[in-house]
């Protein structure tokens, strides 16, 4: 189909390729480069007049440099007539500052969907969102899909026995129910509080480890301090062996390390941000999300070039 | 004034102090650093609900650093109730991408007004310009500041003799004259042309400089190529001796060695971008701006605070 195209910038792009080979096309010629002052310089090197085009770009480290090609990749798509712009952001950035918790706080998720629609994007496809709202911030649609099938399929795989799948905080309990039941087990909740002010957080566990593989959940995993804490307190209230798994391997400062020298025995992450060198663990056993993102743009395509029957 | 406030972020904070001195405030508080995986965090930590807030940024390098630390400010700032949040940029990063020179080229410099416009921006205050049309891509009042009279100011203080002022491009003769204008002095035009393609440019000059006093004025001098060229045609030509000038010291790659390396006897320039390590030469004097914006940012004060008797 000539009128479906798929660009890659820097975050993302084997991922790219990936979704490109399971679409069906060719991925389509740009080059993403630096003025010598640090300024982004993008080239696109075919036509997409009259197309759907399709962005594969995470808003992962460098965020901002990745955000800047993004929102430059849209405003020549734009001046180049695309049809639609649509972006595939598997890891949407920023996204943790939702709401306003402190006073002159700003809320940067909403700024960025502000910043996205503002340079021309017509469409987000994202995957696992810190919050569900988030949706709320775009006026164009968002699809808005969800790794825990591609998580829930690595675990079956491995047969484990007598499982329960843990949250490790009360946001996370949505999220750890969708897993227990496609790996039909229970659940359990880390329950932290913090007696008084100035004194240590204690972790309480809702539900039964005991004898359990105990599999943590989480959609994102920054410096891994909540992940690794958790998985310490599965093993000390008695769990046989403790898994870990989240969407958006994050992975920054003492990440590797703490997951390198924690009880964790392994952990499954998706590909919405590539793992670069200092990255790389024996621990960590990374899962491709691009077959679902391919299907996502057939079926917006597939929509698309029906209803232009009707243009 | 308690409702006068001025930030600072990350660019120019010598700037933003002086700014502040000569404004008659304290530098509002506030801290601007990374989260762990990058992202930018700001804290504001005063209030400035009903202010008049001035926050001084130049999107110079790390450019898309420096220009999303002024976007989550705004957003920061607008939901803090800031009555006005006036942008004080002396240097304004991607102008240089105008128009559509090639096809599926973007416009940079129409998104980054867009994007501070959609954050919340009221007003900006810039210098220089690389095009004065770039006004024309706001729909908030811009206020244009020329930096020709810092620049003439200092070489009227060195009682040159027998000055021509150089425009070293076409695109610069109108920069030339209003040097020239307060210099009392001609201008000349370096013609540069390529008599067939894929033959070495020459270099003709346009006006008399033999025995002269040659002094080069550009807006932006980035890695130095043009300027250093032009020198060195000026003292091939006969001038005696060779200043040169420019409002926004990019000075990315070769610059500096380049400059040291060439016929260029001072180099001023402003201080629209400070001068990092790298980048100090003694043959270059910086010259502060920060009486000029200060000025302006009393009368926009002004203004607004006899307007708001009515309000
Ligand atoms: N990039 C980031 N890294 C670490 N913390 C962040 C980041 N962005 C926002 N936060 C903070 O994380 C908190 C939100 O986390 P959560 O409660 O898990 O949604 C807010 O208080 C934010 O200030
Ligand atoms: N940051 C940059 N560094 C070098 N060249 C640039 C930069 N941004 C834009 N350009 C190019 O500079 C040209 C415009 O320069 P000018 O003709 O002096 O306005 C355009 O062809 C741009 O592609």
């Amino acid at each position: 189909d000539p009128y479906l195209k798929v660009f890659s910038l820097n975050s993302n792009p084997e991922l790219a390729k990936e979704i490109a080979n399971h679409v069906g096309v060719e991925l389509g010629k740009s080059s993403v480069k630096r003025f010598s002052d640090g300024e982004v310089q993008i080239n696109i090197e075919e036509s997409i007049r009259g197309c759907d085009v399709f962005v594969v770009q995470s808003t992962s480290a460098p965020v901002n440099e990745h955000l800047m090609e993004l929102l430059i990749m849209i405003d020549a798509l734009k001046r180049a007539s695309a049809r639609t712009i649509n972006i595939v952001m598997p890891y949407y950035g920023y996204a943790r500052q939702d709401r306003k918790a402190r006073s002159r706080e700003p809320i940067t998720s909403k700024l960025i969907a502000d910043l996205l629609e503002t340079a021309g994007a017509d469409r987000v496809i994202t995957l696992d969102l810190h919050a569900a709202q988030i949706q709320g911030f775009f006026n164009i649609p968002i699809d808005h899909l969800v790794g825990v099938k591609i998580l829930s399929e690595h675990f079956i795989e491995k047969n484990l026995e007598d499982v329960v799948v843990v949250s490790p905080d009360h946001g996370g309990v949505t999220r750890a129910r969708m897993l227990a039941d496609r790996l039909k087990a229970p659940i359990a909740i880390i329950d932290k509080r913090r007696p008084r002010p100035n004194v240590a957080e204690v972790m309480n566990i809702v539900g039964n480890v005991e004898g359990k593989t105990a599999i943590l959940i989480d959609d994102i995993i920054d410096t891994a301090g909540t992940i690794t804490l958790a998985a310490n307190a599965m093993m000390e209230n008695g769990a046989k062996e403790v898994y870990a798994c989240c969407t958006h391997p994050v992975l920054s400062g003492p990440a590797i390390e703490r997951i390198d020298n924690s009880k964790i025995k392994e952990l499954a992450v998706t590909n919405s941000i590539p793992l670069s060198e200092e990255k790389q663990s024996p621990k960590i056993t990374q899962l491709s999300v691009g077959k679902l993102i391919a299907e996502s743009i057939k079926r917006v395509h597939e929509h698309r070039s029906i209803s232009s029957l009707f243009d």
